[in-house]
């Protein structure tokens, strides 16, 4: 039933998406809920829509 | 002014989002908010982004 | 599995919650949803913490 | 540390994203938090789906 | 820089919360992304807020 | 028509409030969005709920 939603700038492999899933997954776990239970929504954001310091990601992180 | 964001797995066709937007609004007038004042914003989430029981959706749906 | 998230002005009764949230799971079912896949999360939202037009809810709803 | 998420229509312009960026973020300078802290996800959306006034965006906007 | 949301139901202890945002900052460690960069927003929804089924997380879950 | 949503910790004033509304309705205006359509919806949340670098915010801020 929790509902977890990821905003990270894009490019990460399929395999890390699994990790991720898997990790936070167990980390709900930990406190009693089911990972049977858990929604895990990533939201891949590229570099032009992600700002922070003032700047759009593509001028603080490079192209 | 209510606000309502859908988060699902893509492959819904046009019709049905047009369905889906016109059910939810009446789902508001139904309790005495015009339907003018409704916005419903869909996200279409690929199955590598969606985790649940710690699996990708192309896990647990199929692909 | 579908994931619907509300913010709007707090201040509805419970039965108005409970009718919002029986209309927008007939909504998906209407396209072929089951409700019983679908979560609805209200979030109420006090006056002072929503803006529009560029002013909190509290001056151009009046208290 | 604040985090701001962005719905709008598709079809904005670098330019205009990066004017949004700066702007937001000297607004919370303006309240004495430093725009070094304000992390800021522009997240674009196509006008099928949107839905505003029991109406997709190519409807009541035109395509 | 992921901004991490979690929506779940309210009564976690606080122990449990720090468990939650250990653990989750610990899986994305694991896949390179430094914890020091992870956001972690933990939003509490009560019963009468939670839609499940058609129904109110009181009525699924109890009082 | 665009909505904005903030994620802050709690503790801000409700002059505050209405400057940081006023400033961002006035950011879209800036690249040709009448304020007319933007709503903004704040979200305040306390330090127990807010995590970052694998801790809450009451052990990175202070209490």
């Amino acid at each position: 039933m929790p509902v977890v939603k990821i905003d990270l700038i894009e490019g990460r492999t399929n395999e890390d998406k699994q990790k991720l899933i898997k990790g936070i997954s167990n980390s709900f776990e930990d406190i009693g809920i089911a990972k049977e239970k858990v929604h895990i929504i990533i939201n891949e954001v590229n570099k032009e829509n992600w700002g922070f310091k003032g700047l759009q990601a593509t001028e603080w992180m490079g192209k």
